[in-house]
């Protein structure tokens, strides 16, 4: 019997160590699946990992060749660093953190080696005690003025960067005796360091943060188009309880896409001329659609809402889904016009003639709208039963798709100032 | 008439230069308002300015003291890059990065170290060459793996500090004779450095993510409720054409809220047990709740530019006042109660009566509707022509109501489950 305990617990504790490693595998192979998905979607991701690792490799041939190490010495040191911590997707983002590396050093570099001369002036015991002063004081504004809007949008990074700079030679300068030789050798490496980075960005497959705004825009656009269509046609002509159909969801896209229009935009600022993109675009201009398309979305959220919990098909509905569906082929024509016109950066001619056209299709909504209200007098009196509790429930979609439709004018309306100042 | 020339000449630089200067001062003093503003608004902010200079000024006395220099030496810099870097406005920011870096530097440097040995064992003229390709895997792998959105939202700080460690050990060993005397040098003084990072983030005025996230989304909710009331009051109450209250706007703090509440969703996760949150406090479903809210306040956007837009005082209006601002009431009363059981973490047993109570209204509304549509009938016989052009009219806000009830009532059931679990 304990014969068989053991080989029971054995075996007990084999199976335990199997499905650990079976569930060890399924990690793993979903763990890989996922990396395989993420660069079969982009490859550009995965050009941006060899990217970095080509910059960083570049960067350790000053470690290992004679006449170059001779020249930077142990501040190569520097030049890894700057790489790792600036090198970055997009290359506006890259020349974001480059920038303000380079600004923030230079000032902090400047202002510590300033205030280390007063405190070398001012006699050995009082030194540390204005250092630490002024540190004090240097970091905790610098610090607080990461809060501004302003400031944190554009110079993050920089201030930290200021802080790190001023700290490292105001309070290392009390010990170092060539402080300025020093800084010198530091400057000249961290300069190699960015300009590897910039090359590498810029030079091999770039990945523009202004281009990427731009498709993301143009993308979203399309996507609302789709999805003004799709809720349409579902509230309409699909059954009741139908699951929306994918490209009506869509619209979830545009809502969520805030964050990374407003960090696109931000560093798209830093990106010099390329393509058709000029060194002063309105790239603010993209968040302001993408804030309209917003306001579009949510309309269309209240919509979707109704789409799926659109009762049985009755006589009042069947009456409007003629002008209805016409009306959200037109607005979707219309801000695929748009969508078109900001793609290819022109103003488009057909655009006012495709708005005009939506609008002419909400007017006969409108007319159809009154027309079933007279309707629904006449009829309640043959039909009166059935329809009674039918009678409060036609409106919705048509009352819905009427702040759609004022929300997607306004939006045209937008796109189309937009375009005065996008087009060349 | 040359001397007048130079005078006037002279006479127009001195007002260029003090409008110049006016500007100058008006800028001046608008930052300096901001500043001010944003110091008054939140007086941790400006506590958290003074919170990174104590931190630096401490680290900075490693260099002023003689038997603490003797004991860093000049790795003293590590312990000020550490305080930089890691020093966040949040507890869970600054343990997060903290964490992060050290988990980081630890696993980058044995990695490094041990690829190092192989390397040394296989001779001089191929080293390099080993320690650059093995750069070059990991870096570019490191580097690919920040895109999965969950190492992306838990370790990205951690692989960049991966990829600097990997590089300065495996590369910089090549030149240095005792790597593992220095790596025990600056991980010692890297330990310093976040000790007191935590020490003065944690002890001294804390800001914890985890309370920041909870009082946003009980404040968000709460304003939720202010807006759907204001909304219904203004839509009903206040004359054609005016402008919508203040309150009515507060919907508009929900949709932005998004990235704020996931950042800090993720800060808090990395938060120790402290007040009335435990250690495994269940963040993301504050995340749920915000998600709830914004798509209540998607349909409370919509029933805000019904309100906006909304007509004269007509008959049919007046008819749902009534039991659209009795709606709204419990509605919001609904929300407020959600927001107290949210704010004070337990499950209250007034939420069920409070939701009955909307769900009555709810109810009370819909006949409403049904007896407006009724009397609509009978009311068009007498006042044919004034009220023809209103009949479309009415609907809206109804109708716009029904789905925000939907959203509410959606909200609400989340809230109810969220509670299950926020409850101790």
């Amino acid at each position: 019997a304990p014969v068989r305990g053991v080989a029971g617990l054995a075996a007990a504790a084999w199976r335990w160590l199997l499905s650990l490693a079976a569930a060890a595998r399924d990690r793993a192979v979903g763990f890989g699946r996922m990396a395989w998905k993420i660069g079969a979607d982009d490859p550009r991701k995965l050009a941006h990992g060899f990217k970095m690792a080509l910059a960083l490799t570049l960067c350790s041939v000053f470690y290992y060749v004679q006449p170059l190490y001779a020249f930077t010495g142990h501040n190569a040191m520097w030049a890894v660093l700057t790489v790792v911590v600036v090198f970055e997707y997009t290359v506006g983002g890259c020349l974001y953190k480059g920038l303000n590396r380079a600004m923030a050093t230079l000032t902090g570099g400047a202002l510590a080696l300033g205030v280390q001369w007063v405190a070398s002036k001012s006699g050995k015991e009082f030194e540390p005690f204005i250092l630490s002063g002024s540190l004090f004081v240097f970091a905790s504004a610098a610090t607080y003025s990461r809060f501004m809007p302003t400031m944190k949008a554009r110079f993050d990074y920089g201030v930290t960067i200021f802080i790190l700079t001023y700290t490292l030679v105001a309070v290392g300068g009390y010990r170092a005796d060539e402080v300025a030789f020093m800084a010198q050798h530091r400057l000249t490496t961290i300069a190699i360091g960015a300009t590897i980075c910039f090359a590498v960005c810029a030079l091999i497959f770039p990945v523009w943060a202004g281009q990427q705004l731009h498709d993301q825009v143009a993308r979203n656009m399309d996507k609302l188009a789709a999805a003004v269509e799709g809720c349409v046609e579902d509230f309409f002509f699909s059954e009741a309880g139908a699951v929306l159909s994918e490209r009506s969801l869509g619209y979830r896209a545009v809502l969520n896409a805030k964050a990374s229009e407003d960090s696109l935009a931000n560093l798209a600022r830093w990106e010099p001329a390329h393509g058709a993109f000029r060194f002063r675009h309105p790239y603010p201009l993209y968040q302001k659609i993408g804030n309209a398309m917003r306001c579009c979305a949510y309309c269309v959220d209240a919509l979707a809402a109704a789409a799926a919990g659109s009762g049985p098909q009755s006589h009042a509905k069947k009456h409007l889904a003629g002008a209805c569906a016409a009306l959200s082929k037109h607005c979707a024509a219309a801000l695929r016009e748009a969508s078109g016109s900001v793609a290819t950066m022109t103003r488009s001619g057909r655009l006012a003639l495709v708005v005009g056209d939506m609008n002419a299709a909400a007017e006969e909504l409108r007319d159809e709208l009154t027309c079933l209200a007279a309707l629904l007098e006449d009829d309640d009196v043959d039909v009166d039963s059935p329809d009674a509790a039918d009678l409060p429930e036609p409106p919705p979609p048509l009352i819905e798709v009427l702040p759609l439709f004022t929300a997607a004018s306004l939006l045209l309306e937008i796109c189309a100032r937009a375009e005065g100042v996008v087009a060349a």
